[in-house]
């Protein structure tokens, strides 16, 4: 057997050290996801294909496909692995016409694309998600913004959001006078400005048969400058009022205390099934260049699920956890390989029983806490508790059973003393 | 689309509230297992098949083969879904020979079983597992009884833990002078006593070709009364000293303070794989008639990985969360659609900046928050916050933000009153 002890490819174990970390991103997510009233929904990790298939269109069918991993039961049904989160939302809610709208719900696990493997880049990964269904208006693409600073905030990472809609772009591709079947190729090559520079994109709108005015004229609305307001302004100058400007306007108002958001009038995000307000987010100061989150409205998907007749107004959130692990990796949070306070070392077999009790009273006042189980010599004790991380260890030999203490030693700075067992509770509890 | 949109047969979606009280007992299990000293590993969902097999004798493969999902990538590789968290964690420690031991490691997560469908049994379930590798004394089968009575006290389930070693139940077969070639036969008779009764057993053993003087013998010393104290005695007059009971004194010794626990001589579990300490959790009360828990003690499995040659002391511990889930329901545990504790209420579209503050404000001190984001009449959203369990509402119209004020409305009792931002902190904190 043992020549087959291997992981699936493209799959990896998340050591503790690594799952500690991730958990900890995991909890900050979800403690801002019930702050801001969302609830929990499990579906299944396995969807029929049908299903699965439902969010593409027609030709983008087949390269999807290909990045689904096909599960089949016994009964010979043809299902897949989820590659997302929004697609089992939109099959529930298409699924339970009682849900009781706005319906805010999140998501937070694993999923699955069977694509090509790069550094960093896995074919199962944890996404979390944060979406809103039933809410048309502003306030909801608001509220994921808002989420996300306050995750990254809580998270110490200097990030900046960007946010664009749609229909603005769509109106600024308009009103440069590029016609409505160049829209795709011309907000392909916009989305690239940050990767590829005004030049790349000017190169780019080139071949796709836009005018060189048109294209300078393009990057001139695209790239505003100054703030949020400053940028709405130039735009409203150069295109009038409009439905999606005053949107914009709203927005930026709401989140006047967001300091880390900025209006990117170019930003299109590639997905298509994007309909209007999209975000994105980056690290300030990171080698890592990819965004930490995807984000936007897609109102039609649910009726896509529901045979197309009904909109269903959806905004969605979601968070690359992989990514974000790496940036905190990147910004130097320790790594740990246990989340343990302390650990209990009964000197010899007769101190066994007063070791179990310590044990327990500082379970039961809320201390994890770990117990040498091998009857090893103190010094190998100290060893594997150092290797843990474990900040504190007590040591219980026959004085310390006889006086009803505890010996207590900080493994930071190396003192060890003896005491009662409220007296070590209260420095472990107070550090 | 719409009618396919459908759920693989035998999954299910947990709603809002199922996920809401699922994630209450995870939350209680967890805890648990690092105040324990346990560290997460993750491990993918996808295993490659021949890990999957590895677990099973020649002869239980066929059967347990056709419950695994068979899962498919694009190179054509022969995966699987997971059945169990044991398999991966000796496929973990088996391809990491750095690990060190003791490794206490938890997992919390889904698995698969494509089997027959039951009420209340689906091919897609949650466990929790607790596993301690490298350690061979009982301190570490003890833990494992420990931790799951703190469990269930926790989540105020009244429940019996039997324990019993596979040594012991052997030593009194053997003492009774059955066959070592008719021990699994008489296990698997014995391991019903509580479903049949002890004419049920004494049936079974009859026909398993064991005289009626023998399976007498056998349920006398395996239906031991009394104190487990007293049950060990009965044992030790019956059979002699042995080592199997020494390690069973030290146990019923370190776990007097859980008064839960009792020894159960003719106690098996089905698994084969279990090769000494076992033990299993009923409730007290209840129409649930499962075990709450799998546990046990594997030292063979992990040397299965390595080729078979070494020994590695292994013992786990196993909740099964839906069926937690279920007996909280049973017990009249509320079920929750929301774990939000404030709704707050802009009048009019006027309002709504000052509820954007007022809910910013909530969250930032820690509490949970849902805003209108529709703009309905009060009516209507005091019926949505009262849908979703939300226990107190703020209304801010005209006069509330001219004053500075919230209205804060209870709504269980119905009474609203206005008052400060900070007063109305305080009582929303305080219940």
């Amino acid at each position: 057997m043992s020549e087959k002890v291997m992981l699936p490819k493209g799959m990896r174990d998340l050591d503790p050290q690594e799952s500690i970390l991730q958990q900890k991103v995991l909890d900050v997510i979800r403690e801002v996801f019930e702050l801001y009233g969302y609830s929990p929904l499990e579906t299944p990790l396995v969807e029929r294909m049908e299903v699965l298939k439902a969010k593409f269109a027609a030709g983008e069918e087949a390269d999807v496909m290909k990045e689904i991993f096909q599960v089949e039961d016994q009964g010979g049904r043809d299902l897949g692995l989820r590659y997302d989160h929004t697609v089992p939302l939109c099959r529930y809610v298409a699924m339970n016409p009682t849900v009781k709208l706005p319906f805010k719900r999140y998501s937070i696990g694993r999923v699955f694309r069977d694509g090509p493997i790069k550094l960093g880049r896995y074919r199962e990964f944890w996404q979390a998600d944060a979406d809103v269904i039933g809410v048309p208006g502003v306030l909801a693409d608001c509220e994921g913004i808002m989420m996300a600073a306050e995750v990254f905030q809580k998270l110490n990472l200097e990030v900046v959001i960007r946010m664009n809609s749609r229909e603005i772009l769509n109106a600024i591709m308009s009103h440069v006078g590029i016609a409505e079947s160049d829209f795709t190729a011309a907000t392909i090559a916009l989305d690239k400005l940050e990767k590829i520079g005004a030049d790349g994109v000017q190169k780019e709108l080139h071949e796709a048969g836009i005018s060189t005015e048109q294209s300078q004229q393009l990057l001139e609305l695209c790239q505003g400058e100054g703030s949020n307001q400053e940028r709405l302004n130039a735009l409203k100058n150069g295109l009038g009022e409009s439905a999606a400007l005053n949107n914009m306007q709203e927005i930026i108002d709401h989140l006047d205390g967001v300091d880390v958001v900025e209006f990117h009038p170019g930003l299109a995000r590639g997905l298509q099934y994007y309909t209007g307000f999209v975000y994105e987010c980056f690290l300030k100061k990171s080698s890592i260049t990819s965004s930490l989150i995807g984000s936007g409205r897609y109102d039609k998907m649910i009726g896509k699920f529901l045979g197309g007749k009904q909109e269903f107004p959806a905004v969605g959130l979601s968070f690359g956890v992989s990514v974000i692990c790496d940036a905190l990796k990147e910004k130097g949070d320790e790594l740990r390989p246990s989340t343990t306070r302390v650990y209990v070392i009964p000197v010899s077999d007769q101190e066994i029983s007063y070791a179990l009790n310590v044990a327990q009273q500082l379970r039961k006042n809320g201390v994890s806490c770990d117990m040498d189980m091998l009857g090893r010599g103190i010094g190998k004790n100290f060893g594997y508790a150092d290797t843990q991380g474990i900040p504190y260890v007590l040591v219980l030999g026959e004085d310390e059973v006889r006086d009803k203490k505890v010996s207590l030693k900080n493994m930071v700075d190396g003192q060890q003393s003896q005491m009662t067992f409220e007296e070590a509770l209260e420095i472990i509890q107070k550090n």
